[in-house]
Parts: C-alpha cells; sequence; structure tokens
C-alpha cells in the first residue's frame, strides 16, 4: 500500500495525528494520541517552557484584540489580546516579544487573500504556549474547523469602535479572501470602509476568544487537549491538502488528484 | 471619496505603504517609503533588535531547509534554514528560538490547503529579523510574487533524499492546494509519496533561499530594502484581497464585490 508506505517511509510516529492514512482514528483515539506522544520540543529540550501559561480570561482576551486592530490588524492584534494578559500575570518572555512582527499575516498575506490572519496570529501563541507539535496540529485543526463553520462575528462590543455593522456570515473556509467576501456582500459594503474594517475587528477578538478557552481548556487538563475534529478526510484519503467543498471554488468541474498507486 | 476617507480614519502613514487608495505608487515611492517611515517596534522598543541579522549563505539556507523538511515539514524547515547558520554566526535568540512552534503552517495551516507553509516560516523569520513592519510587509509581498511566478522547485540537492523527481511548475499562486495540485498533475503523482514530499522539501529549499537573498540585500543597503512589485492592485482598487487570476477558481463566473460608495 502506498499510502502504508508513506506512513513508515516519510511520516514519524508523531505526524499520524493527521496523515493516519487509512486508520479512520476516531476522536477519542485522537485525543489519547495527542496526549501520550512528546513533541520535539520536549524531546530537543528548546526554550518552549519559558512561555508559561495561565488561565485567561477570553472576554479580556477578546477586547484586547478589538481595540487594537485598527493599529495592528488582524494576525498581530490576536497574539496581542492573548500574550497581553499573560504579560500581565506570567511575565517572562510575553513582555517582550514583538507582537507586530507578524503584521505581514494580515488580508491573507499581505493582502494576497489566502488564510485569515487571525489563525496565524492563534497558531503563533497556540505554537509557543503549548510547546507540542501535536497539540497545536489539533488545535489549529480545531480552530481552522471552528472559523469556517461558525456564523462570525461573534463578539460585540460595548460600544462600536468604528461602525455599527448589522450582518454575521458563515466562511464555509478559513480562507480570507471568502471570509471576507461573504460578510462583505451580506452587508453591501466595499473592502475600504469602517463597516468591514469593524467586521474583521470583531472577527479577530472571536478567535482570540475562542484560542484563550482551548488554551485554557488543555491548561485545566494539565496540558492534555482533547481535539474535537478529526484531520481533514481528504488528506486521509489520499487526495489532497483541502477541505471537501471543492465546488465552492471549482464548480461542477472538479479537478482529480492523480490516484495513489496500489 | 469613500477610499480616501477610509485611508484617513482607519489607516495610519505606516500603512500606506500597502494600501495606497489611489495614489499608484512606483516602485521607486514605495522603496522611499520603506525606508523613511520607522515601524512599530522601532517606535515602541520591544525586543526586536535582538535578532541581529548577519549574511547568510543562501546555499546553506537551502540546503539545510531540505534536510530538515522531512522532519519538521516545510514552515518550520524554513525557519530553521534562516535561523540556524544566524545561531552560529550571531547566537542570541536564534540559539533558543523554538523553530517547531509554526508546524502547524504546514500544508496550508494543518492540512487545510490555504497559505503554503513556507511563506509563513519565511514570514515569521523575516518579521523577527527586520524589525520593520513596512520592511516586512514589502517582503513578504514580494516572496508571495515570487512564489507564485517561479517555476518550482529551483533547488536542486547534490542527492535526493527520497525520490528522483521530473517535473517543475508554476503555481500562479501562494495557495498550498493549488502549487501542490498543479505539481502533482505534471509529476502524476498521489500527495502521500516520496516524490510529493521530495517536491515540497525543494520548495522550501527555494523559499529559504530566496529569502535569505532579500534579507542579505536589505542587511547590506543599511537596513533598507526595495521592493520589487507594488502591493496587490485588488486592493488599491477598493476590491477585495486577492490575485487577479480571478478566472482560475470562478471560471467565467467572478463574483463582483460591493462597489465603494463614492
Amino acid at each position: 500500500m502506498e499510502t502504508e508506505k508513506m506512513l513508515d517511509a516519510e511520516m514519524s510516529r508523531r505526524s499520524l495525528l493527521i496523515n493516519g492514512g487509512k486508520c479512520v482514528v476516531g476522536v477519542a483515539g485522537i485525543a489519547a494520541l495527542v496526549s501520550a506522544v512528546p513533541g520535539l520540543a520536549e524531546a530537543k529540550g528548546t526554550s518552549y517552557e519559558k512561555f508559561q501559561y495561565k488561565k485567561v480570561n477570553p472576554e479580556e482576551a477578546a477586547k484586547i484584540a478589538y481595540e487594537n486592530y485598527f493599529d495592528l490588524w488582524c494576525a498581530s492584534t490576536v497574539l496581542k489580546g492573548i500574550f497581553d494578559p499573560l504579560a500581565k500575570n506570567v511575565g517572562g518572555p510575553y513582555k517582550t516579544f514583538p507582537i507586530e512582527s507578524i503584521r505581514w499575516a494580515h488580508g491573507g498575506y499581505a493582502g494576497w487573500g489566502t488564510l485569515c490572519g487571525t489563525l496565524i496570529g492563534a497558531g503563533n501563541a497556540i505554537g509557543l504556549i503549548t510547546g507540542n507539535i501535536e497539540t497545536a496540529e489539533a488545535m489549529t485543526n480545531d480552530l481552522a474547523f471552528y472559523y469556517a463553520n461558525t456564523v462570525m462575528p461573534v463578539y460585540k462590543p460595548a460600544k462600536a469602535i468604528k461602525a455599527e455593522i448589522k450582518t454575521t456570515t458563515k466562511a464555509d473556509t478559513p480562507v480570507c479572501h471568502i471570509s471576507v467576501g461573504k460578510w462583505m456582500k451580506a452587508e453591501n459594503v466595499a473592502f475600504l470602509t469602517n463597516e468591514r474594517a469593524e467586521r474583521c475587528a470583531r472577527v479577530a477578538a472571536t478567535i482570540a476568544s475562542k484560542t484563550v478557552e482551548m488554551l485554557n481548556a488543555w491548561h485545566a487538563a494539565g496540558g492534555k487537549y482533547t481535539p474535537v475534529n478529526k484531520p481533514l478526510a481528504n488528506v486521509l484519503n489520499n487526495g489532497i491538502t483541502s477541505q471537501n467543498n471543492c465546488v465552492e471554488c471549482h464548480g461542477t468541474n472538479v479537478p482529480t488528484p492523480p490516484a495513489a498507486k496500489s
């Protein structure tokens, strides 16, 4: 079997979490895997341990992310929402980490419209805090599922900074271009408007809040994380890195990736 | 003008680089902007300055990225390719920075197929090293243009680690799913194959090398970076965060984003 050969040849046991080949791993199985397998960080004794975690109030993280969006934009403001409370309550590297160093991730990579920058901000925080590559893998996967399937923005500020907005939308994807496009259409506003900026600020707040909820759960469980979602089935089926909603972009003309040779 | 109002209302002078509204800024104009305007980091006195830079050999960065791909995958291995030579020649934070903390960026975000992880690895390095948000913005934009428009992989190892591969392809996008899909089709191999892994390892090497070339040029110019490409025109035209090759995904049925109200 090509798939199994690859699992032997390329993927270490650590990567089973996301490249389970033909083994359809249930949620419980994934959870066990995440907690049982040490990450590269632990094995190599990196400086991960410096990013100690204490429970963060999701509402506080959301408020910080929301209020700083207009200066920092999506990726950096999520990182700030998560790190600022920790800088206050833990100190250490949270006090000096350059929040602005990932601002380039806004707008789907300097405006290229690919991955929503909020998820890069959250991913960086998750990677540094959890210090475990499997936990970070499972958590970012769950966060992408949350982003794609949640009617957003969830966060509502006590007082809008830029504009009152009327609509919420479900992106069905973590892609910036599609997420913001669906909302712009529903709200009937252009990209460079106060309304669009307000919406993205609230999405950043929503993602900062959700990330902190995940980190709090992980921390409360002694550094174990129970994934909600399985890795994307397309990779398990030996297809290609993607979601399953192919027709949304491709219409009825969905390309077929080359099949595995058995 | 809605656009101009937004530029006043939402965007600071720092953001002119990428949100120039109706001012069509030429390359020389952008370059002047990048070098003349201090970044948030400098203004706030963060710890950016700890990531001191010395010229890195692009071939060395490429080789490290290539050889470590099979353990670290795309994002982290690019970061390693850039950081390892600096850990040796500069030391400081390069020696302890947790390279593995961004492994979640592989496969377009934990396998979701969005932004190629190599560009997230490069972006993190660029942001930490340059310590200037405008420089990082311009450099990541140029890197996305390079990624989209270059027949890849460029890097060829002295000896292939996983497999000999025959084809090279131009992605026309920084999106993982499309980039790898076009190559898989040309090479006629499935995702979980040694050939595909070999190709992504060489792409990672290519991006590590290109990033180091950019950083070397920036460093040789005393911390000034001359952008090659303008920010994406779609944002300038008040459209939506994206490239201009709409029909590749959308076919002839390209949605029209709501127009700006003048």
